[in-house]
Formats: C-alpha cells, structure tokens, sequence
C-alpha cells in the first residue's frame, strides 16, 4: 500500500495497511544501518525541528540519529532555553520556527493532543514523539516491527503489557497498533493503575498478574513512572515489585518462547529482575536499535516516500 | 557595492551602499530557501561558533540553521556549561575558540561592546548577535530587507518605532539602517523609555502614541522586557497596554496599508492585540523567514562573498 | 609502527612506539586543519557519542570539531538531560547508546575505571575523555606533540608540572606519555598535593620550586580545582601564588627557553602571571590547536586507520 499521510499523529487513525507499510519501509532501513556508511541522502537539504517540551533523552537521541542518517538539517529545541519560559504560546514557537522553512515538526508535549494542534496550524510535517497519555506511535510501531521480526508474524499473538497503564501513552498506542495487526492484547497492572475503559479498545483488562502472563507470546514491562505520580496509586516500589514485577519465579510460570520487552529506561529490580533484563528472552535493546529504523522509515515516508521499494541506497 | 568588511559589529559604521549590498545579497539567498534543497557548500569546511553569553533561542536558531545551509560546521557554546562559569574571562574564552582553527564568531552578550572588542583580539570573523543595550545589526538588516519587499522602497517612508526605546538595541539598528536609507524614524513610549537622545540620531522623539502612528507606513512593536528591567520604569503592564499597546480601536487609526512589525517573541495582548498580530497587516513571520536569507547574506559576505551576483547555486 | 588498538582508555598500557604513531598522524591531521576545507570523509557514515557525565566545555568541543571535521555524525550526551539522573546505570545506558548503531564513545566520567569498564562491555570503540582522577590521555598526547613540535625531540628534556598533581588525571597521563618517550619530569607542588606515590611511575617528587623550575625545558603549570577539593588543601588561593604562581620573578630564574604550558582553562594572577600566559614563553594556545589534531589521530586510528601515510586527503 502506498503511504499518503503528511504527518504521524498517533495510531488509532492508521490503517493495518499503513502500520505494515510503515514495518516494510523500516525493514529496509535497517538494512542501512548495517552498511559501514549508514547514510542516505533522502532528506538532503530539508529541516527538521526537534520540539521536545517535555524532557526526554532517548526518544530525541533516536529521533536525531534517524534524521542524520537521512542527511536532513537539525535544529534541536528544547524548552529548557525557550521562549516558552517567556510566556510565548506553542502556537507561536511553531508557527515562528515553521516561518524559518522548517519541513519537520518532531515533537514531545506533555499534553495530549499538542502535536495534532499543531498539525492544524502549520504548513509542515508533524511527527508525534509522545503527548501526554495520549500516544506515542513511533514506540507502538518499533514494538510491532520487533514483535513480527523476531515471531515471524504478529495475528494470533498472545501480547501482555504489565505495569502502569493509566499514565502510559505506549500502552494506549501498542494496543492500537497490535490489535489492528490481529493480536490479543491483554493489560494488567494494581487495579488503581489499570483503568476498564481499555476494554473498549479491544483490549483484555485483569489485576491477575499469573493469569496475564501464562499464556503470553509476548510480555511488555512499562516503566513505573514514580517521578510523574502526582499522589501515589500503589503503597510502595517494594509492593509493587512483589505483586507485579518480573522475577525469575515468576518468569518459570511463563512460556518457555514468551519475549520480554521494555521500552526504557528499565528500572533494574522494580519491574523486571535485573538477570532477566539481561537475558537472551529479553528483546529490549533491539527495540532501541529497531527505533532507529522506524524513525527513518517513518520521516521517509511524511517526506513523500511511496514505501520500502523506494529506499534503494 | 563590493563588500569588503571581515567583521559585522554594528550599523552605525556601515555605508547606505554596503546595507544595499547585504540586503541584494539576502535576495538571492531567499531565493536559495525556497528551492526543495535549501543548502549551498559556501563555507563547506568552516567552523562557525554561536558564542551566545546571553540567551536567546530565536537569535541562535535562525544563525544556525543559516550556518547549516551554508554547509559550515557549527559548535554551539552556550554560557551554561562554559568555562565562563569558572571565572575564565570572554577574551580567553574567545581565544581559546579560536585555537580551534574557528572561522566566524557570533556572539551574543549582554555586554555592550563585547563584540568590536573581539573582533580587535582574534583572527576570525566576528558578528555581533546583539551586545548588550547597544546594536544588533542582524535584526535591523532583516527589518529592512522586509520593509524594501513589502513596500517596494525604504526611502521616504515614515517608520515608528513604538515601546521600550531606553533598552532597546534593535531601536537603535533600526535607526541607524532606516535612516540612513532615507526613512523617517519616529521613536515613541513612556517618557521614561524613550531618552531625547535619539534625535541626534536623527529620529523624531515622542510620548504621544497618537501622532506617532498616525501617518506611518510602518509600525515596529518592540517587546516589553518586563524580565529585564531592573526598576519598574512604569506603573503596571495593563497601564503599558492601554497607553501604548496597538488595540484594534488604535489600529483603525492608522494607514490602511500600514504594515506591523514587531522582532519577537511578542507579547499577545501586552504591545499588540492577539488578532492584529495574526492579521496581513502583520509581517511578523516574514520577518523570521527573511532573517534567514540576511544571516546567511552577512555569513557569506564577511566570508569574503563580494555581493549577490556570486551567490549563485 | 601499525595501530592495532580498538580504544585509547589510558597511556600507562601504550608503548612508546604506539605515542609516536598517533603524534606522526596528528601531524598529517594538523595539515589538514591548515587548508581552507578543513574536513575529510574518514568517518563517513559513522556515530560518535559524546557521553560527558562530567561537564566540561574544552575538552567536548575540541572533540566535536574533530569529529565534524572527520565528517562523523555526532550525539552529544550531557548528564544534565539524561536518564542516569532517573536512577539508570552507566552499563544501560551505554548498552542503549550502542544499540544505536553506534560506533564510537567518548567518556568523560567522574569515577576513575569508567571508560575501561565499557570497553569490556560494548562492541563500541571507546575512548577516554578523562576519567576522575586516573588518566586523561589525549591531553597528554596533545602535550608531548606541542613539545616535540617546539622542541625537536622529547629524548633527554626537563618538564616540570607544577600544581595540583594529587587530583590530576592530566598529570598522571603526561607523567607516562613523556617518561615513556624519555624525558625526565619532575612533579611540584604543596606536600598535601604531591604524593610520594608518583615516584614509582618513575617522576622525581619535591616541594622545592626553585629547584624544579630552574633547569626545566618545559614547566607545565596545572588548574588549580578550588571548585573540586572537598577540604581544604593549602591556607588560601594567595598564598598559593606566591608559593607556587609563576609570577615575572620566578620566570626570570628560568632557563631562557623554557617553554610555558597550561591544560586550561588558566587562573590568571592564581597559579600564572597573566603576562606570562600571553607572553610568546606561553605554548598554551598551541595546546589547544594541537589538540583537534590529536584527537582526529585519535579518532582515525581506533577506527582501523593504520597510521600517518593513510592520512591523504
């Protein structure tokens, strides 16, 4: 199928059809990044803007790689130097810095909804880095590419996210983008953190931590978010480690094939055994260097790239 | 006009003839800007340093983005994490930039001076970025070159410039590049803001808003600095607003095809309207986009470029 | 000789032959650096990541330029964005880095051992940017090449380091780098400040200043880190100057060619006299320009570059 979007926003309004494309388009770049010179010229003399509001060291980082290897011009611009803190509306600070002939928007809020804003007012691309708990699509979508490398296919799956559900943009872009793809996705997490209104997403909804996991394919640990709580929603790390963690007992019960993922940082012997981190079932640091091939492929085709045939070299 | 200046510290020193050449040149370069690969390989090999002591992300982004388009390699030193911090002086500082084998130095300051006393130090190009209360020939250059594009001349038009005059080094490039063009330059605010000694400038001083805007053909807001002003130099920001802020009632007062200018970030609803601000009466953006093309005319001109029939492709 | 080593943790582990393959190409580089396009394409398609843990402006810029100029793509990764301020470890997050693609790491880190420890845990090249108070070797590589540039030969000199050596990675890398090549360096300092301990290395240790600076051929004077000791070392700033500053009277019972040499960046009046540190007996700048060369060597040569005839252009 042949992409035809100007901006990613969010998953929920891709087609399965598009999130393959995007997949395709991935795999080809990843075949990029393992040449000696792991450069293309497709975004030769375009500009992209990094807009990161809220702070956010690896998703930027991934993203400025991705966009090197595309050979584009990069302006990073983050809020700690800006205007914002002059009291200046994001509608502004965009508007000003699409007025300097940016082609690319790449952009982190903390509230939901800025990038699709955003899309409204500007001429250029807007690629969403993550906004509030809303979505987080690159991640959504570096899961799937993960998922059908290392499964070989993604329908039927059995895939399990545990943690922290209710703040979590991945979680709410995994689902879309899996269960388009035909799986099963079930969430788990303390009741206070695991909200009903997912089932109505397509999702399985369960506090049954053994049950979530037992059959699982795939089982994807959020990062508990203990800096972003405004009150606590659990009674400590220390609990939480012992009803929902994965431990080595725990990860016995599980199937013998079922992948680990993680979409970072870790917090080492909170939600994950630090050995299990470690091991040959976790996938977590080939997310990190599929995210690159993702970003590319996503930036490739907002730029007007038709699909993988067009990569080329 | 041949260039023929290493350095770009002020207005004031510059010829009627060598601003008509930045600005020719600045016209080729938009021209550049609006092509699908917005980068000429002018300085390709070169080393710019953003030497930027006071901060300022608009002023930063806009020369470096006109750096990357000119193919240059760029450091960014931001004052935060510089030596600066540790007592060293601007002079070792500089100097010590410069055994980098650097090439151009622009430096923001808050310093009056600071960049005519490095351009006497070092052997690289020196461009003042604003210094101080002092000059900032960027943004005048950029005024101009808007002011030329939207009204076909400078010469006999009546430019007012309205606000925080005392502190404002962009008030006193603008005087110096407009007048010396052949505009009227009028300077209005409180009392207080606004000193007489302008008009040995050769600008026209007033308080009374009225008299000032009405026969305009250019309007230039500047930005309250209310961050920036050690004593309240007047009673409140409302009483700023309602005496000299442009209301819609104001605006209907003034040439219909007076136009709007103002350097940024604005202040919505402070010295402008928030509607008049995102009307046609309003160049804003324009000026954003053509700061580009100016910076990468005066990067290319004190490179040794001659003038705009060199700019080629 | 031929460069075999895939990073540069230290100068204890080289042999002299090896000190003198990287100075034979940071000749070739220094070349380089000397023409009006000071790049060449060596790095193509390759990452670095400047992963400063510790803050420094110097040492991250000179190394940025080198990369730029060996046409690299760059991340720099400074502490105060990061995830190690999340709780992250050092491993994760260089295991993250890595699986960026990434292929090289410049670290600077507080704790002595962090580059040797993710050299054993990265495919990465990794190279030591100065780690606490262990080693910092591309400074001592900088240093011997401006000596030998200036002196013709290292063989048979007297440098005296003058300063703070119980805290100076600086000095201990340059008491290897030039032993190694046969100079003969003796260390000077307060007693608090000059362990006997550097005698093993094979350095003459005394409190005497007069002494040590009356034959030397070269008196390299170290940063006095007030900001860095946690108690008190000697009574004051002042009285370290005029026990151990090199003040007019002191250079005069130098020898008349003894050159001057500073890491940077100088405390003028404190352990120089600020005369005397732009006087042409002061070799300081030179450092400087020395180091981009250097560190291009440094660069080339981890990356399979065999030594100086491959250079070219």
């Amino acid at each position: 199928m042949t992409w035809t979007r100007k901006h990613l926003l969010d998953i929920e309004s891709l087609s399965p059809e598009e999130i393959i494309t995007v997949l395709d388009t991935a795999k080809a770049f990843k075949a990029v990044g393992e040449r000696a010179i792991k450069k293309v010229p497709a975004l030769r003399g375009k500009t992209v803007v990094n807009l990161f509001v809220e702070p956010s060291t690896r998703t930027r980082t991934s993203f400025e790689l991705s966009e090197q290897r595309l050979s584009a011009d990069i302006i990073n611009f983050n809020t700690e130097a800006s205007s914002l803190k002059k009291g200046e509306t994001l509608k502004d600070t965009a508007r000003n810095l699409e007025a300097l002939n940016v082609d690319f928007i790449v952009i982190r809020h903390s509230a939901s909804g800025a990038p699709a804003f955003l899309s409204r007012v500007l001429q250029a691309s807007v690629i969403n880095a993550g906004d509030g708990a809303h979505e987080h699509p690159t991640q959504a979508l570096l899961d799937a590419f993960t998922i059908r490398e290392r499964k070989g296919r993604i329908a039927g799956l059995k895939v399990t996210i545990l943690g922290d559900i209710l703040y979590s943009r991945v979680a709410r872009s995994d689902v879309w983008a899996l269960t388009k793809l035909g799986a099963q996705v079930t969430l788990c997490g303390p009741p206070t953190l695991v909200p009903r209104e997912f089932e109505q997403m397509g999702a399985k909804v369960t506090c049954d931590v053994e049950e979530a996991i037992r059959d699982a394919d795939i089982i994807n640990l959020l990062r508990i978010q203990h800096e972003r709580q405004r009150k606590a929603m659990f009674p400590s790390l220390g609990e939480y480690t012992s009803f929902f963690g994965l431990s080595k007992a725990r990860l016995a019960r599980t199937k013998p094939d079922a992948l680990i993922m993680h979409p970072g940082p870790i917090n080492r012997g909170v939600e994950i055994d630090s050995n299990i981190a470690d091991s040959d079932r976790s996938v977590i640091l080939q997310q990190v260097t599929n995210g690159l091939a993702v970003r590319m492929a996503v930036l490739f085709l907002v730029n007007g790239g038709k699909g993988p045939a067009e990569v080329g070299g």
